[in-house]
């Protein structure tokens, strides 16, 4: 099969520049012919341009074709290797200084739990189980002591609540100036064969589903960017940014009764992660914004553009909820919560490609993906 | 199991300081009761001299315990988990720009080839084959270009060489000034049930082994580091430092046959990683340096401290060659040369600890651990 967007090479957002503007409304009304472009976010020269073109010249030059026992490689949430009986779903991670943490900005407990729920996340949203990780650990010698003590506390925390353990890994010391913290997490996870999930199986007519409440952990974000993170009222609403949850039982659940047919996770953003979903599958999507799961947002904190809870919800990212596709005969059997997961309807796949968002007042625009991750852009 | 030497987390050696002395004579006659300790090579504070309790720290927080389906975790090349008739084997290795290579002294091409032949080392390293490999990638943006292309050409050597497939993986920019390559494979391989092999099986009177000959990468890195490799006589010299290969079939057919009862690579030299083996294993070992399978070095070079055969042999690192120890029963087995793997017996493991060297005049001394990664040193 061929992966227009190649999502397990494409889960780490990049730096973006300091002197990113906020750039156009991020629901346009562009003509639907110009609606699959993705603009970056930012002007500068940057990977994220490169990115697709980087991956192909990767995939080009490296064997890497499915088949066999690589039932999915390069372009779902993990890869999926088929063993005798079970399935080996299988992914990598990379959690880096300055790209995806600030040293002074994130405790270290965080930038632990996260590294490792970050990489879990795209196994469960194969509908697999994490069993192990292994953890490459490059540090600068500065930060072998608490830091490292208070880090690998909150791995332990992640670890523990989705019963992973730790198989191996391998430790470097960050060399130079200016030497930075690098985590890269690798999990392996299982799935009973056939069981396993990927992007790119939606159909026209097919229903979509997230999971969760969409733009709470960009709303944790944009206040400790703000230094607002030590207001004890907003003290609750950091912690979806610092320790966010994964939907293990739910993903497994649906995997189990074959109700998804693409699933993957929302780390960068539903209007980005669903265009992924739309582009694998070949298909497109129209959601409806008054069936958004929205944040609540603070009253105090109204009228600030970027803590608008629509464009939260659309853009934020590291929500870590699950994204869903299933067939009309299906439909009824999901349900409206799960254990504590909440389950939402948003819309449904069409043919074509592209997603348009249907305003509260009936209006139609395309959605141009705008996920990424926002913590570095000032 | 305890693990004392935890080498899945050890398998990187740290960039030493610039200042650093050549140090003391290799082979030094301490008594036995202080044979055990490991000297670093270097006097600044480094990861080195951390990496015992920074590992053990790890361990300690995070739930790594071996049992169920993890049959070897921490403290062998790989993991080894227990699928349904099949083991996999997997490991993570970081090849780091400044710490495990110059990106002014190696050419891209041999930086992709041994970021891969390093960390599928592991897997061969415990009878496995290599089958799917994850690539995580941290870029500078002015490295997108030329050099990847060069770099990925060379990983792709190495992935046919050894059959190996990309199953996926995470891009990034490295951020900040200064900001550096980063390379970190995980490599999948199987093994039929019961086949792999660990570190932690020697047993007094077994025989020692090692494949190919010793020394000959770090003659190839010294060449280059003295600014030599451009001379044409030398520069055969310097493929078994750019390029090392993998003795895969042999490794493979040792596994089928049940015949080492500990095996592991030499990746940081023969006095490093024969430690290993005997710390993980309980046992002590003695060796000949008549015995060792010694690099030739040219005339011309003759009478350079670093580049007699012996230092570069015992203490030499990134051959990649086999290290594996058989029971006195199964010894005759053992061929001398397989295909165009030639195998050396150096030595025999006795009771105790620590590992003596017997000089071609019968003098005994304890060998001190000195291998590491030398490229940087100067």
């Amino acid at each position: 099969m061929t992966c227009a967007k190649v999502r397990i090479w494409a889960s780490c957002p990049q730096v973006p520049s300091k002197n990113h503007s906020t750039g156009p409304p991020n629901i346009s009304t562009i003509d639907s012919s110009a609606a699959g472009i993705i603009r970056p976010p930012v002007a500068i020269p940057s990977l994220r341009i490169l990115e697709d073109e980087l991956i192909e010249r990767i995939r080009r030059r490296i064997p890497s074709s499915e088949g066999g026992a690589l039932r999915l490689g390069i372009g779902h949430d993990a890869a999926l290797i088929h063993a005798q009986g079970w399935d080996w779903v299988v992914t990598c991670d990379q959690f880096l200084e300055g790209a995806h943490f600030l040293a002074d900005k994130h405790p270290p407990q965080s930038v632990g739990y996260k590294a490792l729920i970050r990489a879990a996340s795209d196994v469960v949203a194969m509908a697999a189980r994490p069993r192990f990780f292994l953890l490459s650990l490059a540090l600068p010698a500065e930060r072998t002591g608490a830091w490292l003590n208070q880090m690998l506390s909150g791995m332990a925390r992640a670890s523990k609540s989705l019963g992973l353990r730790l198989a191996g890994g391998d430790t470097a010391r960050s060399a130079g100036d200016g030497a930075r913290i690098a985590l890269n997490v690798m999990v392996l996870g299982e799935a009973r064969r056939g069981d396993g999930i990927g992007r790119a199986g939606a159909r026209p007519d097919d229903g979509i589903y997230v999971t969760g409440i969409l733009g709470r952990a960009q709303l944790g974000l944009e206040l400790i960017l703000r230094e607002m993170s030590g207001q004890r009222s907003y003290r609750k609403l950091l912690a979806p940014h610092y320790y966010p949850t994964l939907s293990l039982d739910f993903a497994l659940w649906l995997g189990r009764h074959y109700l998804p047919s693409a699933m993957m996770d929302i780390s960068d953003g539903l209007s980005t992660d669903l265009r992924r979903l739309c582009r694998a599958s070949g298909v497109g999507a129209r959601i409806y914004a008054d069936q958004l799961p929205l944040v609540a947002v603070p009253g105090s904190l109204q009228g600030i553009p970027e803590l608008d809870p629509l464009t939260l919800a659309l853009h934020g990212g590291e929500d870590y909820g699950l994204l869903f596709t299933a067939p009309m005969r299906r439909v009824s059997r999901i349900p409206n919560i799960f254990g504590r997961t909440r389950i939402t309807r948003i819309g449904e796949i069409v043919r074509g490609s592209g997603v348009k968002i249907v305003a509260a007042g009936g209006k139609v625009s395309s959605l141009i993906p705008s996920g990424w991750d926002h913590f570095a852009k000032r």
